[in-house]
């Protein structure tokens, strides 16, 4: 596999890190119509976890196979499909090899309520994204949760081990729980602290939802008053978060929440672009539209992030 | 042992898993009456833990002896015995290799009251079921308990030790806890998510209640009827639940729930195959009546199944 | 070691059991003046622990001494003495290879308040066992408290390594805590309930109270009614518990409770004898008498199970 | 290292234990002026983490510095040394082998509140013991907190651990929390149990508090009452608690509280002496007085000990 | 690397440590502008963590890139930098060798609350800090809160496993939680009871915060009105945390908290100079300032820390 100059750039700056995970992000970065930009279109499929599979799959009922995902990675020349353990495995002989893969490792559900509704449960493990040859875990913590030591606990176990056989780490940063307010879970501050806290974790990939100009920790807003950090635009808080991602020196990915309108997808690619970012991870946008109209709304996302749209 | 195409075509759903696992599902679908159809019945005996033995087994006392059941699965043509390992080891030499079996390794029992009335105790290990020639573990989880996390993360871990070992994996999952109401234990809605969680998990075979038409969450409800999903019969409800269960690549069979009438009973095993379904796991309904009732039921359960009723 | 009919048939009940274990449940059964006739007497010494040593061991203060135990239980030809570590220990050299022990490996104390007064402590392994020389471990649970699900729990794993190496498990199965009234603590279908999950648990002998006709839940009173199970006399109440016991394919012993009358236990004696029960389990009603006194009680309770009184 | 008949006789009583246990009871045993009498004054330094280091060294500065604690101790010709990791380290080199030390493996401080406050943090390993040459550990338990079942399951896992490796484990048995009321912390039939439970638990030496003649537990209190115990005088407390480590067979040692009058100590001393007691275990009243008077005031001990004062 | 008489001498109060260990903290102590003399400036950054990226960096952007701070740490000539795992990785390969790093291995944020506020996340492991060629590992305990005991047991372990592997381990001390007051925080009994426990644990450098003339537990202010300790001027109460620091057998460290005036940053250092600390941990007064101010003021207090300013 030929790495791009922008791809051994951005490899440049995991030092230390093992080479095994170094070329499974360069699998992934060079995976793809966007491979060797640096830039990354991940397509998840957890949420048939986070909300049940009628939410998740009834408006394109094709997506209740986990065939179907795969498929829609590969032909939408995707970098990535990220989903946990059963669809991954349920499609691991069809689609060995034809695309790299994150086996996400935790996941909530909606069924549960009180304290255990602030945490995730460990559904897999490192070995079986080995054995299933995935090119990386994902994790979710949840800052600002009353769970978050645990949570952060485990993920610092389990990236270990990962570098340690060799597989990146993706970290879904989640600001959610008694810490945090409502509005607050898409604060620009919060939205930046929690980019930071995956980096400081060691994420080789971080995954943050786009910040809104709410600022929600007092402390944290005097300071963004006082230093007149700019928080006016998306794609300036996209850089916000960038560099609070070691200054660009760590991969980070946007997620663009619920199902919305093409345009809207679109204006938060630009942004993602224009600030800094290096892609979006696109789940229900994606597969809950048709496979045509899927197919045609990532093809656009990839000119975006091109420069050609 | 030789397997059908039915058989065949079903274990290559089980993709990239470990061949002990898929011979031990050729086991359990090519034995007995139904053997190589695909349906399955199951016996499982674990009520004397949830109920305590009276209750269980005082209306056909015969059934107070673990031998009882056993023979009873043998002679009525059964796929497979299901027991915690009390039960199983009273007869591990007697009946060794007469029935596949399936170690229930965890349980819970009606003097518990309080959180802990929402959890089951780990009562065996994957090695137990090893040691006594098992085919599958079976294991309970309880989504929508404030415990749900624990139950996922034990038999996440039981569940690998399982496939790594070549034993393969039954989920009894049964919404049920803080987050979820007495009619939503069995809302079509919550039944399908309950699938697909067993699924996600990873298990080879989802144990589930039969659904009714109330629907619990209100964001799923939205869906359900916004998108027409087709809830109005028992056969319907089975299909969305095999849809669920990645569009019926995973093995699912349905509880009867307590002793009631025969005919109820055949109606439902009719809708779950009408509905696509794989089987019937049903205990109180066949060792609480007389041997031969028992047998006379369970022999029009399989002419129903093979489409003779 | 020579073994008898009776005692070779109750050996065939534990199917596939280590030859280990049925080896040292054989020097149990083979002890002492019962020896042979399936019949057992065992001195259990952990009341210092459960009420201190001045409420244990005042009342006969030669009872303070650990060796006092040991030859108590060997002149007046018992079974087996079970006791915690430090006891065993204290006579560990003296009295090696004189009568089969049993090392109770948790204790609860009367110090404690609360939730933890629902749970027992670990002071003990089966290596300390094996160590010591000795035929089982005593483990006790509370079904019926919070803590139950941890009990189970910690005796699944105990029974197993014990199985591995040898050693037979004998489970106090006693309920207790929050599901639990004062009176339900000896409620006849809490007591036979208690026998099977200890059964169900895989115990080689089962520890339990007498029961009284007293039955606490609601849901198994119905059936007792419905169904006619004969409680009216101590006798059949053991052998409905008997029966809960697999159908009496476990040895099934039976405690006296606090100090009583020597009329009161010899009733109980004959109760247990003709209900098909195992044998006594019977501390303070020994070693608070003096030891003229104890020892003409227990030749008297030999006799009793020998069905010569 | 000769042994004397009494130190003989006291390690007889150690049945069935290791050999290098023994071997460590006697080093302490035929250490210092009363080496080879069977009876012990232990210097414990472990105040400064229970009160901080102003409420434990101010009073006679030079004992902020450990070396300080380690030369009184061995030129008042005691048994032992008794302190946490850090001052045990300080002085490992200087004091190689000079004087039988025992590393406190766990601690409390003045500065947790809450349920913390009735627990004790593990601060050291057995190994760490066998590294720093050290005779023995010292554990803390709390019979009567509703941390006590996590403390005796620590200390029974370090004792196996400490045995097996030839360590010997002093307990410090101090009731407190939940279940006992101030008064009941040294009430003689709360005593008489803690000293009990360490010895049930397998203590090789038992650390407790005089007691008073106060009876905290009712049902414990009609047995003294009725069974006319003594407890009249100190001696006898000391010698009912005595009785209570299984009559004799466990050395045990009691702590003198508070710092107080030197004839106080004195005739703490000589009660513990004519009940049969085996020594005292002097912190604050021995590192709180000045170097001089400590020495003035251990030598006036030893001579009570040996029965010359 | 060649060490001086001074350094000699402080490794020699490590008695019994493992070689590896004082190795490392020679490198520290020979380390750059102070090197030799027995005192140390340290660059610790995680206030990213603790506080998030703008409030940390923002008054410095050039802050958000790792790599400032290494290369800050080595022009200003200080004798470490410590980090978390993330920001040392980030420049691992760029600095490897440049300076002593001290990987910060737990931490906790701004975003909790509740319990989980009183407590931190272990975020790196002792192999984390081989694998990155880090001389120490640095932990903060949380003296006074309800988690204490969990965290004193996580150092416990990671101390000892640094230890067998060569690496020093520096505590971060820091009172905090339930059982103390916002202004016992800083009070010197507190202060000093926190150098004292750090010490006992077995740090081999202590940190902590320069304490007020408050006295926050009444049992202490009773100690320190009696016996008249001087706590008047900050150089006092410095003294009195070193003679709490086994009477200056104990590398100790102060940090000096939020940003603040230069004066004041030099007033402080004077203080720990002549009360006989070791140094000064100084973060946002450092790396908040403009490189140029910073490599300013960290002149003038190497000079402070020489006796020439």
């Amino acid at each position: 596999m030929k790495t791009t100059r922008v791809v051994q750039k951005i490899l440049s700056n995991y030092e230390g890190e093992a080479p095994g995970v170094k070329a499974n992000l360069a699998r992934i970065l060079m995976e793809g119509k966007l491979g060797g930009t640096g830039k990354m279109i991940i397509l998840p499929v957890d949420q048939g976890f986070e909300h049940g599979p009628a939410r998740s799959f009834a408006p394109n009922a094709a997506g209740y196979d986990p065939h179907y995902h795969y498929q829609l990675a590969i032909d939408a020349g995707l970098n990535a499909y990220a989903a946990p353990l059963g669809p991954l495995e349920a499609g691991a002989d069809t689609f060995a090899g034809q695309i790299p893969t994150i086996l996400k490792v935790n996941s909530a559900n909606s069924l549960m309520s009180g304290t255990a509704g602030k945490n995730q449960a460990v559904t897999a493990s490192v070995d079986d994204a080995l054995r299933l040859g995935c090119a990386a875990i994902g994790f979710t913590i949840y800052p600002g949760s009353d769970m978050a030591i645990d949570m952060i606990e485990e993920i610092k176990e389990m990236r270990r081990e990962a570098a340690d056989k060799g597989v990146a780490t993706v970290i879904w940063s989640y600001p959610r729980g008694e810490g945090v307010t409502k509005d607050g879970e898409t604060a620009i501050d919060v939205a930046a602290y929690a980019a930071h806290i995956a980096a400081l974790l060691g994420a080789h990939i971080i995954k943050i939802k786009l910040g809104t100009d709410h600022l929600m920790l007092p402390e944290a807003k005097k300071v963004y008053e006082a230093q007149e950090i700019d928080i006016a635009t998306q794609a300036a808080r996209v850089r916000h978060c960038v560099q609070s991602a070691f200054d660009g020196r760590r991969l980070i990915v946007f997620s663009g929440g619920a199902a919305k309108g093409a345009d809207a997808v679109f204006d938060d690619a630009r942004a993602i672009r224009d600030g800094g970012g290096n892609g979006s991870i696109i789940g229900r946008n994606s597969f809950q539209r048709s496979r045509a109209d899927a197919l045609d709304m990532l093809g656009k996302l990839v000119d975006i992030y091109k420069g050609k749209a």
